[in-house]
């Protein structure tokens, strides 16, 4: 804690003053009470670029998926569990933030026919389930009047230049950043190459930390912050 | 971690010497590279339990599902994801152990068309999700010529003792400890009752150290060490 006060202390306040929103970690949608459709997201990319905001001098709103992580020192978390949920309070809160940041691997779809009662093996076979699309919480904050600088994250398995520019063309966002899932998912490095307007930028493989912080740089320079 | 070193001098040695095999935590069935499906069994019970075994003076090996806890200390720890894979680490080790606890969440069913590559909302509409049993661990190993003593959980959400019951009889275990899934998953606490040939036992609610503590001794009972 004392080391991270230090690093609070020293950090460039390049987002002095401007509001963050920003999701992070996975969502859990719910097949019956206690089962459910989820992700290997382990929410540390996201807690990483929500400190290193607070570092910058944001004020810092994380909306989280379950996750075992402790919260930012300095940072407003707000523990959800389904993207229904966490489309509520993102969009409660997204008109009055500078900057949205989507970190969280929100599930596209949701069960449909989610059971009361826990689901029995013995009764009736194999269950069915019925998967209906969530909504798009990061093209919806963007498409908003007056919306926040919006960022976007593409986690894919392969051709992510490719899926990541669609993904930024098609939601109209100014940034987004891209990794392959074997480089990143669960550890405490990734490799990130960010995607905007002038073309894509490769950041050097690094902890989790470093790469926040080069982001939130990355950010500041296209808000005009820095 | 002193703390645990004197509480393990001072306990009981009640299991001294015995092999205790046990499972806990969740299983992720793989729908594609990151999604899955999971429950909610935050892996608690399962590691106090493996916890008090070791305490009583057994050599403890856990074979355990995604979970965000540290190993106890003294017990052999695997790391598995998927019910196959759990299946796989318990048959192998089930005949050199004389108690096998089965407390972790293992998934009833896997993902037949698991994806190769991550799935992409836009291609092809709502994917459809085909379920293929999983093995039933616990009940493989009681059928095992020469099985150790085998002991359940039942986590339900309605009608514990009779899907209790049911369950033991229908898997020919000696010893069921049943709880409702809204008195203890994720939490500290938890309510269990034990039921065994000689009917039901309930256990006053408190910590899942103390209810673990208390499960080992019923077991050591049960099995003629105590």
């Amino acid at each position: 804690e004392i080391v991270e006060q230090v690093i609070d202390f020293l950090a460039a306040k390049c987002l002095a003053g401007r509001r963050v929103l920003l999701t992070a970690g996975p969502t859990f949608e719910a097949i019956d009470p206690v089962r459910g459709i989820t992700n290997l997201s382990s929410g540390r990319m996201g807690y990483a670029i929500a400190r290193a905001a607070r570092q910058a001098g944001a004020e810092v709103t994380l909306v989280s998926g379950p996750v075992a992580l402790a919260a930012p020192l300095g940072v407003e978390r707000i523990m959800v569990r389904s993207a229904l949920d966490m489309h509520g309070v993102v969009m409660a809160r997204a008109a009055a933030s500078d900057i949205f940041i989507g970190v969280a691997a929100v599930a596209d779809y949701r069960v449909a026919n989610a059971a009361e009662h826990k689901l029995k093996k013995d009764h009736g076979g194999v269950p069915a389930i019925e998967l209906v699309e969530n909504p798009d919480i990061l093209a919806e904050v963007a498409a908003m009047p007056g919306a926040p600088f919006c960022v976007g994250f593409a986690a894919e398995s392969r051709n992510l230049e490719e899926y990541a520019q669609a993904k930024r063309q098609k939601k109209k966002i100014p940034l987004i950043a891209g990794n392959l899932i074997q480089d990143g998912f669960g550890g405490d490095d990734n490799r990130l190459v960010l995607f905007d307007d002038h073309g894509s930028h490769p950041l050097a493989p690094a902890s989790k930390d470093v790469l926040a912080r080069q982001l939130i740089e990355h950010i500041a320079r296209l808000t005009g912050n820095l």
